[in-house]
């Protein structure tokens, strides 16, 4: 019997302090974390997140795995490959590992396909995700922006793969977020542009770091190869909440506006 | 010159331990928490996610607001008269409020209505957003289902307001994230039977508490009146990720299998 627990942990969007009590209880409980890489030559984000709340932990050991940012699957086979053997081999010696992402780990992250092959390569060993403040939320919060109430409706597209129907998608949702827009922001501005909404975005990359950037004006970007780590948020003027288009006054005509009270 | 803040802090889905470190933070600094009830006789949910992580705070308030739960603006109103007095007034006199919701606070939260009044109200007062864990991520934690990978889409519809276009929704989306089902739960179950989606869809309420539930059978639920706090989520079987449909060994014929390495 094999008691080992591999974890899925997100450690949020990049503010240290936005880690969750639970994942830094499990990353700094646990005998191996799994941290995985862009390339050799890049610093971890998500550990760069998680250090300053885990420090040193004796005997604990910091798994790096190397992935490489592509979509080509003969190019990520091998890296995949070793990090089933690396990983496989701990928890075969009852040892749990706790693999970081930053953001969510259910949200666009590595973790995911890990997650999928998990259950069938090691079927014994329990799976277990810890959920964390995802940049879906996290850069609204940033601009004070609310991402729906009442009846509103929200959706989430990787903007990498495509924004030919963004009219249609802002006709029937209220809010738009578009993930992954940093190598084709110059086709979101376009498109944008080309439907009268350029107005009503913003991007915002790195949200909650100390390099966080905010843009209101997104035809600023047009040329730009913007952050990997960045988003555009399309909001709705007229909102459909559920006070929205019923001001207090207008609910209740005669009487006291919402304001007399102040 | 006031320099108090109006919080708003998200305590997350339901586990204390998944509240963030800056929200426990913020609730054990502020002079005033503010406390949304639906009744005067049940108590906060936010506050009992919270509570076991502030404890007794020497000098601070906890003001507790109760916001009927209503569509209707001449039930609110007289609520909302009340809350902003309540909250203007500390305010006013340099105390910093931090208005607590459970999730996040700009997913359909009721602090979303007290932030577009608050900047007409109080314009010299700073607004600060502290996102957290949204039952967007913790509900898919629970069940161990992605949320969206590679080229896939998310759609988060409050299902309270209709799920008549759903087949429309899904045959555009990857994943569709049911909230407020709570009352609706017969009318959701005969559109996803209607659209034969009934096998692909799981319910869960009450996400990270103690009185979680979990339900893969929908028509089980068919006639029930569920729970407030639940939502359904709906995934495609057949998933859009950058690894899904190509096999590792389908995409290197000939070598060996991903597997291969176990």
């Amino acid at each position: 019997m094999n008691h080992a627990t591999l974890y899925g942990v997100g450690v949020g969007p990049g503010a240290p302090d936005l880690m969750t009590l639970r994942s830094v209880a499990i990353l700094k409980a646990v005998p191996v974390i799994a941290i995985p890489l862009r390339s050799e030559y890049v610093p971890s984000l998500a550990w760069e997140i998680a250090r300053p709340n885990i420090g040193d932990v004796p005997g604990q050991e910091r798994l790096f795995l190397t992935f490489p940012m592509t979509k080509d699957p003969e190019r990520l086979r091998p890296a995949w490959d070793e990090a089933f053997a690396q990983i496989g081999t701990r928890l075969e010696r009852g040892l749990s590992v706790a693999f970081i992402t930053e953001g969510d780990p259910l949200v666009y992250s590595t973790f995911i396909y890990l997650l999928g092959e998990s259950r069938q390569r090691w079927p014994e060993i329990k799976i277990e995700i810890v959920p964390a403040v995802s940049s879906i939320t996290a850069v609204p919060a940033v601009t004070l922006t609310p991402l729906a109430d009442g009846q509103e409706r929200i959706a989430i597209l990787p903007a990498t793969y495509g924004v030919d129907d963004l009219a249609d998608v802002l006709r029937q949702f209220d809010t738009v977020i578009l993930m992954k827009v940093g190598s084709v922001m110059p086709t979101v501005v376009a498109a944008l542009e080309r439907e009268d909404l350029v107005e009503r975005a913003f991007y915002v990359s790195k949200a909650t770091t100390g390099q966080q950037r905010v843009v209101h004006d997104l035809r600023s970007l047009r040329n730009d190869r913007c952050d990997y780590f960045s988003m555009v948020v399309v909001a709705k003027q007229d909102r459909n909440g559920v006070l929205a288009g019923r001001q207090f006054a207008a609910a209740a005509p005669g009487s006291d506006s919402g304001s007399g009270s102040e």
